[in-house]
């Protein structure tokens, strides 16, 4: 494998900086484990080959980690993995060297069974874009115009992103489900969007319960029906949204809003 | 103005890597001088007024970019200029100051009336994004994609690019012109797409002359049926495509050529 450059400064030649030319994870540390590291690695991977970018090995990925956060007990760790350096324009390098950086954060741990989050409807919208929708690659410029948007608007913790036709696809940070007439509805992630770790680990309990899911392009009026409403991340687990259209809130989804978050926290 | 950080090794943090989160500018330094630099200059403005990042003093980038190419007669240069470091997340930095990022390539001129370009017409599509279409913004990984995919194709100079919703928008590193029955087309780049100075300028050379031209949405068929087309950019100026599609070459378009070709290289 190639010989991998770690935790240095960047180079002025790095991709990374000049195109977005990379992907990243934002992991969580805690207990000394790294929860749901696989779907991390995998997703890292389907990215990697998207882009065509060599994927650092899975082994000397989690040494690095190890070595950047030994001591430290919990902490938010951002991963990222770009194509490496140069060369001129957008000529691919003739090095097929991976950059890799991990980044430490400090992490408080938030008591999401409690904290329940306004969330505002953002008028900034997200590319169609099917060749990267899903992956989590560093073109975020969608997402830094609508933080800047939700920071205009004071008051709130997080915004609901519409990709260009309306249809609704996610928070900024996290991903979105919501509860309609007794049925769960979650966006298509084919056009728009990240596809979260914590996501994939909803879907799949919802499957062995047996619970069908509605997965497609909603509107936003759907959503505005809504009796009940919860976003999702790697980091904070699940929160639910308080919002003066939700009305009232199902037991059964209550429920699955409680053991997604044991699922998550408990690993 | 910010204190601003130049030519240093990157930062860790810098919002450049983590989200593309920046504009950049690929300016030809020829006789000492740069060829079209209030619009270079103008376009970064308006793209730091699109994504609210402290522009730069003029007087300040020129400087800079001087003091980073003395002593060389001709260069290309590229001028990045980012939100700054920091900070977790996507959360503003809490202290507004711009990275500026000046690199050196060497050039070398290319006699363009005589080099005719092979063009490809690229299945990689770009995103339909009306916030960010026209600036030049460091979220390039459909681009990097289409050369990826122009590589592969093999043989070709250039790939022709379109939206997601199949219109032509561009080249991978030029804009694009065309002419049918004896007018003269050019994508809008509404949508997608970079607003190019040398596109600027022949449009402007063309107002000068009362030369109508039709900017519009045009899908791939149009421009198959083009008698004639050529892509330009501010390194390379103008230049003409070579195509199987390309029959014949009318003198109007041929005059035109030739006269935006002088504009370029002569300032």
């Amino acid at each position: 494998m190639p010989d991998l450059q770690i935790n240095q400064m960047l180079d002025m030649q790095e991709r990374g900086l000049h195109y977005g030319d990379g992907l990243f994870e934002t992991l969580l540390k805690v207990n000394a484990d790294i929860p749901l590291w696989s779907n991390h690695y995998h997703r890292l991977q389907r990215g990697c080959k998207k882009l065509c970018i060599s994927l650092p090995d899975e082994k000397w990925l989690l040494d690095k980690i190890e070595a950047e956060t030994s001591g430290y007990d919990s902490a938010v760790v951002k991963l990222i993995v770009t194509r490496g350096i140069g060369g001129r324009g957008l000529e691919m390098p003739t090095v097929n060297q991976a950059s890799v950086f991990v980044l430490r954060y400090p992490y408080t741990a938030i008591d999401h069974t409690e904290l329940e989050l306004d969330v505002a409807i953002c008028q900034t919208r997200l590319a169609i874009n099917p060749n990267l929708a899903g992956i989590k690659h560093l073109n975020r410029l969608d997402y830094v115009l609508a933080a800047i948007e939700l920071a205009e608007i004071g008051n709130k913790n997080e915004a609901i992103l519409r990709d260009t036709d309306g249809y609704i696809v996610e928070g900024i940070v996290s991903n979105l489900f919501f509860c309609l007439r007794g049925e769960v509805y979650t966006p298509s992630l084919e056009f728009a969007g990240v596809e979260g770790i914590m996501r994939q680990q909803i879907l799949k309990y919802l499957e062995d319960q047996a619970i069908h899911i509605n997965i497609g392009r909603f509107n936003c009026d759907l959503l505005l029906s809504a009796s009940e409403c919860f976003l999702c991340n790697s980091v904070h687990g699940v929160r639910p949204v308080r919002c003066a259209w939700l009305s009232r809130r199902p037991p059964a989804i209550r429920t699955l809003r409680a053991t997604a978050s044991r699922h998550s926290i408990d690993r």
